[in-house]
């Protein structure tokens, strides 16, 4: 090895409590409307980055496995740009790893290219202010300039990649609510998101659901600010449906919830018909996110792991920043 | 017994292709779209009426027992525009029966309007042509027009009264559909589609959906004439999942799909996939409508019987109108 220049950094998904469904500009990942997120403490993804001028091109290690030809090429092009911006040339082994099962439908590429993104801003040696990494990581995946920040976070639409990015609005510590994954498996080969994104506009709805986004954003941001948990909970179903709404009605339709995924919501509703501070909000998947403040967790928890289909619980609360946790340059 | 005028109906419920959802006038349920429908002939409503000058108020009986004090008054009213068009006073007993269970979540306000329609407007002596039998059967309910006429009915959205009818456009035998009805249960109280109806207004999405409303009523249209099964599929479905987007973004969400509904829907899509022609779509309720060409009802309604949920499948052709079976006048 003729470089020993490496350093390692932390990411957490984040569940989004309003969503991000459409891209105005595809091939930059610019949304077609703001979104608001909260980062996910207890998963997380640890991603290593080590220059080497030996290789020839990027080699990536997912989970300890080579990764599929499609995702090496997809990090060569992202780290392509911090290759351009330090000047240097050496490509780099890069060490990714999960703290969650990949099959649990919670999506890696935010936390993903988040970590990267840090690291490798690392290892180039590139100074680059939190800002700005959000709108690289962006590059790399939509949802991962909501990585970058912590605790709750809202990134802004914007129209270019300047104007693209993500900042926090109140740290972890503001609320202490808990996200209890009810993780539902999915039988059939799904569409990925990405292409989700692309059908996104093919919904004779989209434009009317874009039209009152702006008015979601600011319910949602004022409810997390003032930790008003009921008025965020009408928000954030509403805006989970209306994503849903959305899926439905592209051409093709897409169906991410099972059956199971059904069963969780409508108890998640009978809760809180008795009352139980709870809602649940949903990704392009199957699985159930349902959140609730920390002291309802344990009971919530247990209820949902006995739902059929329910194949396991993973509870998390609010999470930090990206972070580099060791680095040797 | 002082008038032994009496007449009997019989009337089909119908299944919408092109959903009805949501209203222009509430009170004269003037839809805020047009709607395309198949009468179903295997499953009905009988309804006798008879003229009675010894009643100080009509008497329903349904299904062999008095009806509630809400379907009396609904049904009083219904009746004293019969009163009022023929100059008569007299009040009626009722006696109305389906030939389907009641809980098989199919609606027989349809099929219940349109053959009391025709009942009343013979023992009042009223010569009405069917375009008027129409009209008045929907101030009793908006779908009931669709079953005064056979076979695939359009129904004229209209903006008031005499505009707003449903008229029939290929009569039953043109195409030889079936429609097995997946039975699902529904343990919580539902909303009902009357109440469903005044919250769509409340969906941020129902303009969008009304403003594309025209051009699937046409591509439906030429799809049956046409007999074109796979554009009939397509547009179903998609003006299926619109109405259940203005369902779930609703304000409160309406939640009509149960975890079994949805494996249904799974499963019409998994044919499709492999090949066989056939589609779904559903009303305010859990049971799904599986429709398919004659040759193919047997495979697919004791596969449909398997699926955990599905209580029993209904089988049923295409029907015609709505007519007097007996009278004695």
């Amino acid at each position: 090895m003729t470089s020993s220049n490496s350093a390692t950094a932390l990411a957490h998904p984040n569940i989004a409590f309003i969503k991000y469904w459409g891209n105005r500009d595809e091939s930059l990942h610019i949304p077609s409307s703001s979104s608001i997120s909260m980062n996910l403490a207890d998963i997380f993804t640890q991603t290593q980055v080590i220059l080497d001028l030996d290789l020839v091109c990027d080699e990536l290690t997912l989970n300890g496995a080579p990764a599929s030809q499609s995702s090496q090429q997809r990090v060569q092009n992202f780290l392509d740009q911090f290759r351009k911006l330090s000047g240097k040339k050496e490509y780099c082994r890069i060490f990714s790893t999960n703290n969650f099962p990949t099959s649990a439908g919670i999506a890696s590429s935010a936390s993903g290219f988040a970590a990267l993104t840090l690291a490798a801003a690392k290892v180039y040696q590139l100074d680059i202010n939190p800002l700005e990494l959000s709108r690289i990581a962006r590059l790399g995946s939509g949802s991962a300039s909501r990585s970058i920040p912590g605790g709750f976070v809202q990134w802004v639409a914007g129209y270019d990649h300047q104007s693209s990015f993500a900042e926090s609005f109140a740290p972890p510590d503001h609320w202490n609510l808990v996200d209890c994954i009810a993780v539902i498996g999915d039988d059939e080969k799904k569409v990925s998101s990405l292409e989700g994104h692309r059908l996104a506009n093919s919904s004779p709805l989209q434009s009317a659901r874009l039209e009152s986004a702006n008015s979601r954003i600011e319910t949602c941001h004022t409810a997390i600010l003032k930790k008003d948990f009921a008025t965020l909970s009408d928000v954030v179903e509403l805006d989970t449906n209306l994503m849903v709404a959305i899926m439905i009605t592209s051409r093709p339709a897409l169906f991410y919830w099972q059956p199971a995924s059904l069963a969780v919501v409508f108890q998640v509703l009978l809760w809180r018909q008795n009352g139980l501070p709870v809602f649940y909000t949903l990704d392009a998947g199957a699985s159930v996110h349902v959140i609730c403040p920390q002291p309802y967790s344990r009971e919530i928890s247990s209820t949902l792991r006995t739902i059929p289909g329910v194949i396991q619980v993973i509870h998390s609360g609010v999470g930090g920043p990206a972070h580099i946790i060791e680095e040797n340059i």
